[in-house]
This record gives structure tokens, C-alpha cells and sequence, in this order.
């Protein structure tokens, strides 16, 4: 099954699939600005993930800040990106002991050749190892079937729709319960949980869990409505450095209004700690 | 009571202290630039509160946007802001037919007459009114006892420490059940829920439920915590144009790790509407 054979094939953190597509290389001579090909891999259709979108951009701050992780950082998507080159624009807004502060956009080209933006984030950064060690909470993990009694890829009617390249990817086993969607019997419930993985068996890292947040089928699709979701505003919080194994996400809609909805996402590690907690604010589908 | 002593009285939206305190001067000559003079009113100790200051930034941004009310708002405050002279720098990011992006930056002088930044903000505007009334929700109001039976200023121990100048501004009502701190007895759970309303009476509109999502003591009294908890970041989605009437706020704290903790708020008006959700990461306070 998927677990074992990913254990025969593990791609490292750094030496992966991910890693490649989220890279970043400086441009010499301007200083901050970084470029980029945004891959071909990590679409949905034909418009890339927004997930994967802001890994990158995550990666281009953690090499500009002067704090490598991210821990809170605020997304707003202006235009929609499409594989190919891109570049990536960053500013050191304040340098502090504990967190820094930084802005970035990411661009593309238009046919003349001028930047267009994409989208533009806030974040702050620090670094996740040296955090105090405490921990109150009365968050509790998702309750989700075991992995092997979860819907991936091989299970039958794909409950992704298989003309996405970024299922390829992804390591992605949806709960039966909230998976209805899939063979045209929604559960009308704002509500999707998964176990979440990198294909290649590339465990996560804070850069990977900006990914995560954005990478289940859009709860909407659980809601009956199955156009696209565009994402306006995405908000994550990186709450501590994953354990590696499998992740466990939950995304959850409560209200949806005035042609917008929330998407509320927990994303889980092996060892029970909540790793990352993101809201976006999304245009719900058309209907 | 409170509320018909308020029916007597009562401020109008744009004829209000919240609106005076919150005026922004457009800077001749200066496109999106605006003057401002933070009030000694809403501060907590000498600490100017984090939503008064998102709402006067708000208010800049509605007068330099084509769209006139926030939708959604991401703040990352920088530095502490005082009462006093201040100025907000805006930028039209990009226009489109439903939604404007905006970004905004509040600055104060230091003692050169330099620039600090205080706070940054991306923020997308649109026009409440004009969105779909379509409305799906799971959401539910928060459990409260009648606004009389919770605790304003004049019960007893303040509930509210006496020295914070905001609390005459707002009429602000504790649900009993999270109101132990006050005298000295936390829950320990990391949930606050009241009654909100603007001490003169007026009603809420999209600008003052920028404050209105960072207005109750922090969760952190609750949890025992009795330090201060400054805002990192405060992402607040406004979801509908609040009906008159007092409003009703529930916030809550469900993982503090790190030295963080989020703070998610819920602002329901008295026409039983989700008017606006938030999340903020805080630094927890110091034990």
C-alpha cells in the first residue's frame, strides 16, 4: 500500500520534487529579487495551486529574511499565475530578536513583457527551534478512518478530477465521509479531511505546510458546488516544525455569504501537535 | 439600564466620537496620504488599542479605494503606536469590478521627526450592498445571557481595569462566565463572550467592526494569563454590514504554543448575522 511503498522511496527535505519546483534563484545584482518557473506540476486545470504559489514565495523570504521560518504570514491573490517564469520581489520591512518582518509579490509577464503581480504577502518569520517549549491547548485532531481506509488516487472513481497534475504530486487520502462530492452525492456539509503527503515520500517542513493549508478539494465542492473557489485572502499560521510523517488535515466552510466563504484548514503532525492553522476567504462558485 | 438610557442618547454613524477619533485629513498634494491624530481615548494603560488603530487605518483606506468597505483586512502590527500625531500612507494595489486591493501603512515620528512604521496592511474593499444575499451557514450566534444580566463598568470590581481610558468608550457587557478573571478566578478556558456597543450609542458599521474584532480583554485572562498579549497579526474578514443594535462578540483561544496563541473573534449583529469573523496570533504573555 502507499505508506510502505513510500517508505521504500523517501525523498528527502531539500532533494525532492518540492524542493525543485519551489525554488528560487537571486538575481544578481538586485538584491531581494529572486526568479523563478513556476511548474507545470502543481496545477488544478490549468491555474496553479495557490498552496504551491506560496511555498514559493515562503521560500524566497526565508532566504531574504534573516529568520528562516515562517510563522504568520498573509496572502492576497490578485491575478491568477500559470506555469512559467515568474520572479519574486522582497522587502526586509523590520528586523527583530525574535520575529522579522517581511513583504514579497510575486510577478509574472505579460506578452510585452511587463510584471504583472499575482499576489502579495506579509509574514513574519522566526525561528521555529528556538520557540519556548509550552504548550495549552484544547485543540483536538481531526477525526479521520486510518490511512489505508482513506480514498486516494487508485480508489476507483478519482475522487480528485484526474485532469489535475498536482494529484500526481500529492499523497492525498480523503476521508469516505467527506468524499461524497466524488460520485455526485455531496454531504451538504462544509467539511473535508484528509491524510496529506508528499507523492515522492518527502516529509513536511514549515515551507511544505504553506502548501498543505491550500491543497484538499475545496470544501464548497462538499457544499454541493462544484466551480471554482478562488482563493481572495489566505492567512497561515505555522505553529510548530512537523514531526515527520504523514499530516492530517481538516478544512472546514461555516458560513457562506454575500458570494464569499471562509475555509477554515488545521493541519496536524504524527506526533497530535497542530502545526499550522490557516483562514482564506474564498469566492464561492457560481451556481 | 444600559440600552434605554442609550435610546436617549444615541450617536449617529459619521457624528460619533468612534468617528471623530478615527478622522482621517487627506495631506495636499500628497495623493493617499492622510493625517491623523491617535486619541488618548482608546488606550489600554498608554497602549493604543489594536482595533481602534485598523479602524482609523480602514478609513483611510476607504477614502483612497474606489470601493468603499473593507472585505478583508490582514494587519501585521510592527511597533507600538502612542496617542498622538500619525499619518497613513496608501496604495492603490489593484482595481477591479467588485473588489479594490489596497495596501496601507500607519506611521508615527520619532523623536528626529523620522517615519516609524506601526502597522502594515493589504486589505480588499468592495461594496457591501452590492454583494449576493444568497446565505449558507452552520454558524451560530454565541451562547449569551441577556445583555442585562452580564457585567458592564458600573458592577463592582471592574471588570475592565479602571485605568484603560477605551472603557468608557465602549459598552462593553461580560458574559459572567468568562468574566472570572476579574476577580480573580480564570476559567481556564480561552473564551470571552459580551455584548458590544459604542458607549454614545452608535450603531456599528463595516469601519468600527475593525474595531470591534480586537475590543474584549484578551482570552489570555481567562486561560490565567494576566500579562499583555500584543497582536502580531489580526486578519478580519467582514462578512455582511452589521444591523443597528448592540452586537455580540465570542473569542477564543485553542492552542497557545510556543509563546503564541491565536485569538479567532465572531461578531454577530442583532439580526442574528455572521457581520464579521477574525483571527489574530498573539505573543502570549510572559509567566
Amino acid at each position: 500500500m502507499g505508506q510502505a511503498e513510500a517508505l521504500t522511496a523517501l525523498a528527502a527535505i531539500g532533494d525532492s520534487e518540492f524542493d525543485r519546483d519551489t525554488a528560487v534563484t537571486p538575481r544578481p545584482g538586485e538584491p531581494g529579487v529572486y526568479d523563478a518557473e513556476l511548474s507545470a506540476g502543481w496545477t488544478i486545470i490549468t491555474a496553479v495551486n495557490g498552496g504551491y504559489l506560496l511555498a514559493l514565495i515562503g521560500r524566497a523570504l526565508s532566504q531574504a529574511l534573516p529568520h528562516p521560518d515562517p510563522v504568520t504570514v498573509s496572502a492576497h491573490y490578485l491575478t491568477p499565475s500559470t506555469a512559467g517564469p515568474a520572479l519574486v520581489r522582497t522587502e526586509l520591512i523590520k528586523s527583530g530578536r525574535t520575529l522579522s518582518t517581511g513583504q514579497a509579490s510575486l510577478y509574472q509577464y505579460d506578452d510585452s513583457g511587463a510584471e504583472v503581480e499575482r499576489i502579495r504577502v506579509i509574514a513574519r518569520y522566526g525561528d521555529l527551534d528556538s520557540l519556548p517549549a509550552d504548550v495549552r491547548t484544547t485543540a483536538t485532531a481531526p477525526s479521520l478512518p486510518p490511512y489505508d481506509h482513506c480514498l486516494g488516487r487508485e480508489d476507483g472513481p478519482a475522487p480528485i478530477p484526474g485532469s489535475s497534475e498536482i494529484t500526481e504530486r500529492l499523497d492525498l487520502r480523503l476521508d469516505p465521509a467527506t468524499a461524497g462530492w466524488a460520485i455526485g452525492a455531496p454531504s451538504g456539509k462544509g467539511e473535508m479531511r484528509a491524510w496529506f503527503g508528499l507523492a515522492d515520500g518527502r516529509d513536511a517542513d514549515p515551507i511544505s505546510l504553506l502548501l498543505a493549508v491550500d491543497a484538499l478539494p475545496p470544501t464548497a465542492f462538499e457544499m454541493g458546488l462544484l466551480g471554482w473557489a478562488p482563493t481572495v485572502e489566505l492567512t497561515t499560521h505555522i505553529r510548530c516544525r512537523p514531526a515527520p510523517g504523514p499530516l492530517r488535515i481538516s478544512i472546514t466552510t461555516r458560513n457562506l455569504a454575500g458570494g464569499f466563504l471562509e475555509e477554515d484548514a488545521e493541519v496536524w503532525d504524527s506526533a497530535d501537535r497542530l502545526v499550522a492553522q490557516s483562514r482564506q476567504l474564498a469566492a464561492a462558485p457560481r451556481t
